[in-house]
């Protein structure tokens, strides 16, 4: 599967074209994600930088499991279960669980997830036309798909600059263990 | 010119396919940011949350900024002029110079300069079309004027991120005034 040159929006091959432009903007995204976070050590994954801040780590966990709920939602085309709800529930709503849960796994464990769950979307993706991109969103029907999926990577560019901030104001002691 | 329901990605009336979809990619970003800025006193726009931080006020000057970059870039195809570079370079480059000069003006301002820049842009990208949307920037030959558009609302949504960080750690005095 050819990816995109990151500087072009355009239809890529094994895409259709619409859903190859979304690929772009995706993987471009998740490349600045990726360069943003590069070389960080778990300590400086899980600083804190006031009491209600989310570490730089539960915001890789959130980018994960909002990019897993959006494909429940739209390739799957029903809402979480449960289960998925409880399961997910520290990464999805951040705050005080995502402080006292989302700790101690290094950079590799971030970065793993999220290239299988960009599998997925990828592998699914291809399987999908533009006509599929458009229609509405069954169980929320307020959305259409390409809404979806262009909000997946709005939200990860939100917290990217976020983390971006985060990353500037690490503690020196941290800074000098990588 | 009929704007997009903000949580569907659609063709839109009024612009060629791929740019209604752009469009309502941008139109969603820009309410975003107009959300997370609401309300904000002077005081609040211009609050510095530590030595290096950019105020609010001054992210919004450098969302407009980036905007009319990018509409010079692409619409006009050419760099920005000597005389451009030195009028918007604190709102470009923020930083020091951003905390000296961008300060003291209300959020009507702000947001007046953001909605007749947007206004260009829609207005443009009108009279434009998909082949136009795809080509190579010529001042940019690395960029297309898809991936130039996408990346104007991907930066706005990369410091709306941290407008919304930051006004919630707005000092309460500050917030006792609006």
């Amino acid at each position: 599967m050819v990816l995109p040159s990151p500087l072009r929006i355009e239809p890529i091959e094994g895409y259709s074209p619409a859903i190859g432009r979304l690929v772009g903007m995706l993987t471009y995204a998740r490349s600045t994600t990726f360069a943003a976070v590069q070389g960080l050590t778990i300590a400086e994954l899980d600083h804190l930088h006031d009491a209600s801040s989310n570490s730089i780590g539960a915001l890789l966990a959130h980018i994960a499991v909002v990019e897993r709920s959006y494909q429940i939602l739209t390739f799957e085309q029903r809402n979480l279960s449960p289960h998925e709800n409880q399961l997910w529930s520290a990464a999805v709503k951040l705050g005080a669980d995502g402080r006292r849960l989302l700790r101690g796994r290094p950079l590799g464990g971030y970065l793993d997830e999220l290239t299988a769950v960009r599998q997925v979307t990828l592998e699914t993706l291809a399987t999908r036309d533009d006509d599929w991109l458009e229609r509405t969103v069954s169980p929320a029907p307020g959305i259409n798909a390409h809404w979806a999926w262009f909000h997946v990577a709005e939200d990860e560019v939100n917290h990217r600059g976020q983390i971006r901030w985060l990353r500037a104001r690490l503690p020196k002691e941290e800074l000098r263990t990588t």
